[in-house]
């Protein structure tokens, strides 16, 4: 089947925690998400991520400073299941057969600050364990689960630098 | 199997990185590790996982100050494998059946600051895609693909909380 996932971020913890954002954003590309969504984030976000493409592959984007109501609203009018990440969901295990059907999601990363409509507006509130640990776990995790683990055989085009895996060591060659 | 998983995170890439070195602990605790070794943290990460422990219970261990080198031939005594992530390892896809098959493991989470010597120490030089990301996410599928996702389903005793699943909203309970 081929899906299209969209990931997006609610509910920053901190005013400046651009290391997590940073990390949910690589996460949302190496395991196959085409785009996320920032509500806010500084701009060095963008410059990342441009330079991960350009040095790495792919076309994944950021869009920065959409409200994530619109977001949700716009996902819905394209078809798309609003899959919403909380400890307080509905562990993932019981709910991974429905997720393999869907070809058109939004992935919604949520953090403390998550307002109570978020849980209503999604189609599926899914729990990764329902202890504390990590968001970027919980997208990854999420990820994988609803792609099989399809996802890590991904390449990427037009890269510059191109990993050849080796058991000991490390082999990069550039394109 | 009865399965004993213990983390080492060597090579951290800032001097003050806490939430990232947070997570990684989280994550290894909520996915069934039994203790985490960190060369070198702040004393609050240790009080925010005794936190974590008295609150969602269990025993999770975060052991700190202890070089690297020792953390390796200690768990080597002990008959452990030491599996070490790193983007430039074999995919993890085509090594899972033989993580599966191991019954005392220490994941090492490096960074680009791991020694070259790492690699050779390792029994296994594993990547989760050969892409950029995040040595959380990382971390969190390895510990799911070595468990089968089992680790999903696991408990913990003596919490003082405890999450019902539910598909919208939040429920918990105080034990």
């Amino acid at each position: 089947m081929e899906r299209s996932i969209k990931v997006l971020r609610i509910g920053q913890r901190y005013v400046r925690d651009d290391r997590t954002l940073t990390h949910l954003c690589l996460v949302s590309r190496a395991f196959g998400a085409e785009t996320i969504y920032l509500e806010d984030a500084e701009k060095d976000v963008t410059a990342t991520l441009e330079e991960v493409n350009r040095t790495w592959g792919g076309d994944f984007k950021a869009v920065l400073g959409v409200p994530w109501r619109k977001t949700i609203l716009e996902a819905k009018k394209e078809g798309r299941s609003v899959v919403h990440l909380t400890m307080y969901g509905l562990p993932i295990q019981e709910v991974t057969p429905k997720l393999r059907g869907l070809d058109k999601i939004l992935v919604v990363v949520g953090g403390p600050k998550v307002p109570g409509k978020v849980y209503h507006e999604a189609d599926y509130n899914i729990a990764v364990t329902s202890q504390p640990h990590s968001e970027v776990a919980a997208l990854a995790i999420a990820l994988h689960e609803i792609q099989s683990g399809e996802e890590l055989k991904r390449t990427f085009q037009k890269s510059k630098l191109r990993i050849l895996p080796t058991a000991r060591g490390k082999r990069v060659v550039e394109n």
